[in-house]
């Protein structure tokens, strides 16, 4: 029941984007501006709250070091409850809210509860990140696809989709893998060879951004010594190797300038 | 060789998102309102140039009904020559330039030529289409990989990604596939199974988009029915069917209110 001072109750769900203040879309921008509560992650940046929503309710409903987890079961009721109370909520999601973010959880239940729904999509971490640090995704004639897995499962073992992903022969973006590190390494050294360039890009698009390139055989050893840290993509596929082509054109570049 | 005069040449390879005008990152428009140049493609939403390059000159080099393409190849020159004639050269390709983009060929020649390059990320038709039409990427306990796959060989055939893709249990996205669909119909009711649920999902994000859900049987039959056209995605997975849930849940809310 919606009475005329009530606001209708309404749920945008909108991608933050890879943590870069900058890399939000207009759109999500306006979502923002709109709303009268702000459900937020650990990671989306805290500044796009005070940049486009100073005057909404902002509410942590993160997982961070300290602090307790407020499960998904919670997040569902408290964006039901905002809604019908206070009348726009936005749900802002590091990255993109439907690519391992639970969005369609939010959504579902929210519907389920009368709650209008919508969506504005971000750029994944799972996508951006590679390109910014100098690995394409895909390079004409090096490979047609690109798969995007997650490495544990919720047992704590290794995703049987990150077996058969590393066992094709695309671009495999590896997500929530650094503590397997070990283990992934041993399955591309055995499905692409010991000599197959991997890549380990930690805090992507992001101030202290850092970035390890070794051989399947030698990569969990040089993330020790360098002392890797999440969060963190692993990238796997012979684009990597075009992405040392590229840094070479670049000290190339620089000779000619 | 720079003098005080002239301004340094500068590549900045630019994604403007799957169509939607507001769907471009606050920092692409940046790099759209630095451009001395832009150089754009089809499928670039040409209401971003007025919006936010309204200045600078505007060139296209995108394949288009009765103009002939431009080749990649004069496509690099392109880059090179404005670029140290007019300083600051945007390319602004739809989607993501490293999606299927070509952008790594683009960056990599500018690179060897002299020009500083630099990337702004945008979300990726790929990855944006499905989730707007009300498809998960990914839903937890369903799926723990996404691939995303060209379907046609520069030879005209399915590529081999195409089918090793269907062949695992994901989430797959298939580009520049509907002329093929009877034949990926055929590879989804083999591995797969023909009552499996596919989505046809053409002009993702824009007015006139139109989506097709159906089984691998009868997909193509229905496509041919309904007169599906192209650019359009093909999503093949479970989570197709969670979108005919997600479909059930808006009605279920819409007797709520």
């Amino acid at each position: 029941m919606v009475s005329g001072n009530k606001k209708t109750p309404k749920l945008i769900l909108v991608g933050a984007g890879p943590g870069d203040i900058e890399l939000i879309t207009i759109k999500a921008t306006k979502a923002l501006q709109s709303a009268d509560v702000v459900l937020y992650d650990a990671l989306a940046n805290e500044e796009l709250l005070t940049e486009y929503a100073p005057n909404a309710q902002h509410v942590f409903v993160g997982k961070r070091k300290g602090l307790h987890h407020v499960q998904q079961y919670y997040i569902n009721k408290m964006i039901v409850r905002y809604a019908r109370k206070h009348g726009t909520v936005v749900r802002l999601k590091g990255g993109d809210p439907f690519v391992f973010g639970r969005g369609f959880e939010e959504m579902d239940y929210a519907m389920k509860h009368g709650v209008e729904t919508s969506y504005v999509p971000g750029i994944s971490s799972a996508f951006a990140v590679a390109p910014l640090a100098g690995i394409p995704l895909s390079v004409r004639g090096v490979n047609a696809g690109i798969t995007i897995v997650t490495a544990t499962a919720s047992d704590g073992s290794l995703t049987e989709e990150l077996d058969w992903a590393v066992a094709g022969k695309g671009t495999v973006i590896i997500l929530m893998g650094v503590s397997k590190l070990n283990e992934i390494a041993q399955l591309v050294s055995t499905h692409r060879g010991h000599s197959e360039v991997m890549a380990v890009i930690s805090k992507g698009s992001q101030q202290d951004e850092r970035k390890l390139f070794a051989p399947a055989s030698s990569i969990y050893k040089e993330s020790m010594v360098q002392g890797i840290e999440t969060p963190a993509i692993i990238v796997v596929g012979k684009v990597v190797a075009s992405a040392l082509q590229l840094i070479k054109s670049q000290l190339a570049a620089a000779e000619i300038q």
